[in-house]
């Protein structure tokens, strides 16, 4: 099986659910990596103790504030990084910040709409863009062949609720300003793919599967599959990944999805 | 070949492009709807005067001020057109409006990512739930059986530069504001087939074709189809949409497109 061996990994809104569970197990790999950059909006809130614990336990998890509505804190936390990795670039950028407003169909609000795609999609967009220039940096450097995780990769948590296709969970919830968020979110993915493909940065939109998160378990429901265990198979696929799968939506399991 | 039946239909973004021509092959049609609520912005402004101009030449043809931004603006149509209507429903809405904001993957700013989807996907969506409860009477109050344009259909217009499959135009451009807006306003069209089956109000989102209008003719690229010539077809393909095209993109000659 594949490793993952990257040197740099960031991943946005970190202070709990698939996030704060990314870094929880990044930093018990064998071959971790040195530098684990974990944003969220609000370090010094009271829903960011548990990540703040990792950090003071484990050398190398740098905690910064980044709000992916703000452009400017989004910048700020771009510098704090090119800073740390003195002068080398940064492998994989994990875009997984992400809300939902639960409501029907006719009851959609503009508001809830604007919200989501503004954390979802623009978010993912302009960090995107403020940590390009390392992620290029990281792919110049690379001596490896092809695309990896491993080498400089953008995984964008999307979500098969967000397949136009399968339109995952319908009978469970309509929640059409998440829906549309994540068809987007695939579509700024395989934009990405074609956009930076010269660079060689791999660019992937992921499902994570439908796990127990404050997210996940809605309306009543009890997602299928455990935090825990769903991170370690993203992990895993992460590992797997190559050009093969740039600008495609895949699962945990590494197979492709309809848009 | 079916022939287009609809008392009444509502079309957004009227005053000009696609809208515009709508309305005008629409009155010119030997069985013309009784009732053509042409929408637009700004009425009185002097991008609307070639719409006034047909107006006043034809009976039946109903301005009205709706800019798809503002719900108190959008209310405001339904009433009015509800009044007009005088206890029928509406057949056919067709949601036309819709902008692009040219830009570069590395370009592209939050402010234009919100600008374009507040007009191409929630706009859409407010306009919808607005007329929604007069394309259910027209659905309950037609003797046909089945789906079609004729007894009650929401027509999103979307377009093939959103298909995540085939992004059309690529080459020509990015504008992944245009892109994510459409591939979301897809999800939309997609959920609102769904949602409203019961109903049975037709609901597919149609790429136009890539026509000589002011936002077809763009980076000094001159479109390939002419617009009076692309509209022609569009309406051809209404005529012929059925419950069998639920919750489908559609190109101008009813092929179905990947999403």
């Amino acid at each position: 099986m594949s490793m993952l061996n990257a040197r740099s990994i960031l991943v946005t809104g970190s202070n709990r659910g698939i996030g704060l569970e990314l870094v929880k197990q990044l930093v018990e790999k064998s071959n971790r990596p040195e530098w684990i950059f974990a944003t969220c909006r609000d370090p010094e809130g009271p829903g960011a103790q548990a990540l703040k614990n990792l950090a003071a336990k484990h050398e190398g998890v740098v905690i910064n504030p980044l709000d992916t509505c703000k452009p400017n804190s989004i910048k700020a936390a771009a510098a704090r990084v090119t800073e740390c990795l003195k002068g080398a670039g940064l492998n994989l950028l994990i875009n997984n910040a992400g809300i939902v407003r639960p409501a029907s169909m006719e009851d959609e609000t503009p508001e809830s709409m604007s919200e989501v795609y503004r954390t979802n999609v623009i978010g993912h967009m302009v960090v995107t863009q403020a940590f390009l220039p390392l992620l290029r940096k990281a792919s110049r450097e690379s001596p490896q062949k092809g695309m990896s995780c491993s080498k400089a990769a953008i995984i964008n948590v999307s979500s098969e609720a967000g397949s136009i296709t399968n339109l995952l969970g319908w009978e469970v919830g309509h929640s059409i300003n998440y829906r549309c968020s994540k068809a987007a979110l695939n579509m700024l993915t395989r934009c990405q793919s074609l956009g930076f493909a010269e660079d060689e940065i791999l660019c992937v939109a992921l499902h994570p599967g439908w796990l127990q998160t404050d997210m996940g378990n809605f309306e009543g429901i009890l997602a299928p599959v455990k935090v825990d265990e769903g991170v370690k198979e993203i992990l895993n696929t992460l590992a797997c990944l190559s050009e093969k799968n740039n600008g495609t939506f895949v699962n945990i399991d590494g197979e492709t999805l309809p848009w």
